[in-house]
């Protein structure tokens, strides 16, 4: 790499690129597989990932429970590797979401899950890794090779690759109704627009003596929370709790204080109305607030002094998580650049990991 | 409260005979229940809690993975009180952990649950709590008033009466066989003798001046590592972050260093071995390793120098989950004491949290 973060920068520049190419290039594939779970009927669905495509799992299980009237959950994996467990997962979805493909625990789990009568799916961004073979079915992201090793254009490709087949799932023969893919397919270009604005940029400079922050967000905007804490963690080394609203208020509230940034997601439907009392209480612990969303009316939530905001479009949750979490990833790319620290090859990391 | 802490302490201390008394008192009627769930053969199960109920709920999901075959997740009760999903749960057990039965919209999923199909079950310390009052079968921890807000002697107590309930519907007609009654009978001795052990609190002494820890541990020791990082952020305002073992590997590594506390929690079965790699890479970055498990070879682990060891008992790792907790939360309270905070009554928060 020549200069530092050039990566990760051009991983970044790069996502709306990706979701034109996965809705161009992938639609066909992706409604074919929505088709084959749609004719199986499962019964309930598991996602298992690790790091970055958990949270992208998390979203797919909102969507699955919401959209679909599913029951969703996520697994652990060291259930089936470390324990030897052999759940009977027929009627079961068994989806498991990596980039590499090449976690062997992930591969495991898959493998057993489709042994034990799951219909089992990877999505990947590495159609001949372990993973994509394990599975029955498989979607490839196509999002071509990460530079950096904090991944940033293979999530969001996972978040628009499943929320492509769940919809699909919804669809006669997996195939988006004509609103549903408008919407969509208007995501390249919201997603240009997010990151022209620099604002999150400008923001990285007020936490370069932050010792710890905090995300927070609710439904859809919850695995954003925990995405943006991640890539702060992996490219700052800053200590970033990520919190849902709700368990906010269960505990981790009683470490806010004036020295403390809160990021807090908050979109224009149910989840972002739902944050209402939690930024009043935040508020009420004067910690130092900066609301990530669209640019207008909280449905009149006291913001309580959040002088800041960085402004993302007024879309549907399920589409606001693609794009929220871009300025938080220039976010972390500014802050780990002005910390001096190689935001593309974070110390003591690697691109696959390899836990069983 | 007449002096600083007293409370929590009370109820630290209470923990063997809360053991005592569940084992004695709730064998039979969470017997009945276990025979009543083995009846209706659910296909799957979902657990929802919040805050520490959540730590408790994610062990008996491992545990009912692991112990019956039947695969477990956790919901996230803002599908269904946020954005209004309705998924089919026939064929599903839906168990809501909480102390006070007091939150909402943990109500409110179990009593959509139950209209959805599913078979609900309520955990609580409160019978006539509206989460109790919503499912169709409860069991009572009886764990006596918590004087702290910051819950100990109730998330023990929620461990053990989801291991007798799991164990229970194993068994012909839910009464444990003799040799899990019997090891089970010795978890009010152990936890008396682990108690009696004060490295946990000499350690506190290290990490006054920590600016944040992480908490570390797989398996049926996960839960453990989450419940300890909450102890300390909710009592002393600590930042504490918690991954299992394969996660911290796929990012947050790269926050350690030699500034760093990683409180690891290494059990003597599968779990344990399995936190081999991770130790190694944690002792890579220099990071001020303690390791919380049996005084013994830790099956060949290379420590990497991590000096110190709280010691608890060597048991199977679905009790020590019971055990190792115990020390970290005299951790907790000897720190937030240490730092002159009132470990009673963390700023900011309620014991009952209110969220929708």
């Amino acid at each position: 790499m020549s200069e530092l973060g050039t990566g990760m920068a051009a991983d970044i520049a790069e996502q709306p690129a990706v979701f034109a190419r996965l809705l161009d290039g992938q639609a066909g594939a992706v409604a074919t597989i929505a088709a084959e779970i749609a004719r199986r009927r499962p019964r309930h669905a598991i996602f298992t990932a690790r790091g970055t495509s958990d949270h992208a799992a998390l979203y797919a299980a909102y969507l699955t429970e919401i959209r679909l009237g599913i029951p969703a959950g996520l697994a652990s994996p060291s259930a089936i590797t470390v324990y030897g467990a052999r759940p009977d997962l027929r009627d079961c979805l068994v989806v498991g979401v990596s980039q590499s493909g090449g976690s062997p625990d992930l591969g495991e789990v898959v493998r057993v899950a489709r042994e034990q009568g799951a219909l089992t799916l990877a999505v990947t961004n590495a159609p001949g890794s372990p993973l994509a073979e394990a599975a029955e079915l498989h979607i490839d992201l196509d999002a071509g090779p990460e530079r950096a090793i904090a991944a940033t254009k293979t999530y969001t490709a996972e978040l628009l690759a499943l929320l492509m087949l769940i919809e699909g799932v919804r669809a006669p023969g997996g195939a988006l109704p004509t609103d549903e893919r408008e919407a969509l397919s208007r995501l390249p270009q919201l997603a240009e627009e997010t990151l022209r604005d620099s604002t999150a940029v400008e923001i990285a400079d007020r936490y370069r003596f932050a010792a710890r922050i905090v995300t927070t967000g609710r439904g859809y905007a919850y695995p954003t929370a925990r995405e943006a804490a991640l890539k702060l963690m992996e490219t700052s080394y800053l200590p970033a709790l990520a919190f849902s609203g709700a368990d906010l208020l269960h505990g981790p509230l009683a470490m806010a204080d004036p020295d403390v940034p809160v990021l807090a997601i908050v979109g224009a439907g149910p989840g972002g109305r739902s944050m209402r009392d939690v930024l009043a209480r935040v508020g009420e612990r004067r910690a130092d607030l900066v609301v990530i969303g669209p640019d207008r009316d909280l449905n009149g939530a006291d913001l309580n002094g959040a002088a800041l905001r960085i402004p993302t479009p007024a879309v549907d949750e399920r589409y606001a998580a693609l794009l929220d979490i871009l300025p938080l990833q220039r976010l972390a790319l500014a802050l780990a650049l002005g910390r001096g620290e190689n935001p593309d090859a974070p110390r003591g990391l690697k691109k696959v990991t390899s836990t069983l």
